[in-house]
């Protein structure tokens, strides 16, 4: 598989242009004060389907010749990015199938279901997941778009960093959850526009620490079984992604379940933004790991805010 | 008491620009098509101290005389106008005294005391609050900011919709909450400016029906225990504020408690912003009162986000 470039951000960025939102990036004086460094909070919970999912989706759908388009796109997800495949695939007008594992947060199968994609349930387990895909697409001949391990995929979630890095000039640091690792992948790729790259770290749990651990072991590690409220943040990290993050060092900072929880309080009592706990990791990051980030210019990426009501 | 006028709430503009954010206007596909209207959120929870009451109290502090400055600002509040006169008087340097009913909200209490006023509790009677404030008063030689019966309040109040005014033109009509009224008539007087003022409309909730019986009588109701969960609304109309409303043709609106804790959700899962109950009072009347706002233009004031993290 081609690694994917800062020069395919960029065209990602021209392509999704008319169907994404250009986020805004959000400031607290109370935060920055706790944290004791300059945030920069880029709210991609208020993009399109509440999560950054929406730009790799369509800069994918949005890159098939129509012929291919026709056959539609197939994907398997928990939430955020069948969600945004489904509104890309509608804004094309073709088909979209989501295979959804039992367990999946209820309001983002019911948005799937929404933006009109037809939703296969499986069982949460990765055999049932590959079994039930491969069979759709067989059945299909649909294009599979993979959530994170995608060239496309990446390249669109780097556009959200792009426009950060544009809005907010001599940030020294990004911060981004990892989870699959295509939003740290792609803000990697992002931020190497320059001569001096704006390094980046990824926020992972605690429970889910495979991108932490294959970072320091230097091969990926494909045992682990997630624990973590981060729903969006189980997946392991996929093979071009890991290639990408080493490729680009970007380092990787631990959180707890506690932390993202106190992150998203104080999201919801200083930004008055509604965060999924996934999102929140970066924030969590930030005020556990302050030596790293204290007296810099940080970027954070809120990277999505479907989460319950209360 | 002389009436303010249009004229009082550009120079309020102009008095606290360097203090208050000029928040953002957000928008929903989602809910434009459940509204079948064009609906344009101004986001005042997004104001510092998380409520438009900033405005009112940074006019209301910084038009005082560096004498009467001296003596520091008293006032009675159940919350986000006690935190914003805390934050506008140690923005000047000058104390600030807040007399706070028992059961107020937790978290707004804790942010009175936060910005550094002196908190002084009583019981949650109008005579209670009445004699404390006097007592205060007496005490400090300081100046009242009424909460909303106050011309340099309401004049501050309504700099929010100016800017709305501003931001989006062919706005067809203003929706704002209606408590003790500061907001709507400040409203009204922005919304004043022009040959055809734009039509401003009261939200109120049904358990504190107070400005919409008023209205009818043509003459204030003073007797009214109120019972709703919107705690920014609880107040009676103030005499300043009713005559305003009259003058300028304010119509009201009455909301369910029920009917604004389904805005506060709809708030939460379409805009990703925490609204307290106050403010998702006007997206209840725009859903509610269909016939009155079907194919328009309307601007929403959404007024706080000091609401208890779940």
């Amino acid at each position: 598989m081609t690694l994917p470039s800062h020069d395919d951000v960029l065209a990602a960025a021209a392509r999704i242009a008319p169907l994404c939102q250009v986020t805004p990036v959000r400031r607290s004086r109370s935060l920055d004060a706790l944290a004791g460094a300059e945030l920069h909070f880029k709210c991609e919970n208020l993009q399109r389907v509440g999560a950054f999912k929406f730009r790799g989706a369509c800069n994918a759908v949005f890159s098939l010749s129509d012929a291919e388009a026709a056959r539609g796109v197939v994907t398997h997800s928990s939430g955020n990015h069948g969600a945004a495949l489904a509104l890309a695939a509608r804004s094309r007008g073709i088909p979209a199938h989501v295979v959804v594992p039992a367990g999946a947060v209820r309001s983002k199968v019911a948005a799937i279901r929404a933006f009109g994609a037809t939703v296969h349930e499986c069982e949460a387990t990765l055999a049932a997941r590959e079994a039930t895909t491969a069979r759709v697409l067989a059945h299909t001949g649909g294009r599979l778009v993979h959530p994170y391990a995608d060239p496309l995929v990446i390249a669109g979630a780097g556009t959200a960093a792009l426009e950060l890095l544009r809005e907010v000039p001599g940030l020294d640091v990004l911060v981004v959850p990892v989870g699959g690792g295509g939003l740290v992948s792609g803000t990697a790729l992002a931020a190497a526009g320059s001569a001096t790259p704006v390094p980046v770290v990824g926020a992972e749990p605690e429970g889910a620490p495979d991108a932490h651990e294959s970072l320091a072991r230097g091969e990926r590690v494909l045992q682990l079984t997630p624990d973590t409220i981060c729903d969006g943040l189980r997946a392991l990290v996929g093979p071009i992604n890991f290639q990408l993050m080493r490729a680009r060092r970007v380092e990787v900072r631990l959180v707890s379940d506690d932390e993202v929880r106190a992150a998203m309080r104080l999201a919801w009592e200083r930004l008055k933004l509604v965060v999924e706990p996934s999102a929140a990791t970066v924030l969590a990051a930030v005020l556990r790991h302050r030596e790293r980030f204290e007296g810099r210019r940080v970027g954070l990426v809120l990277s999505g805010g479907n989460v319950e009501f209360p």
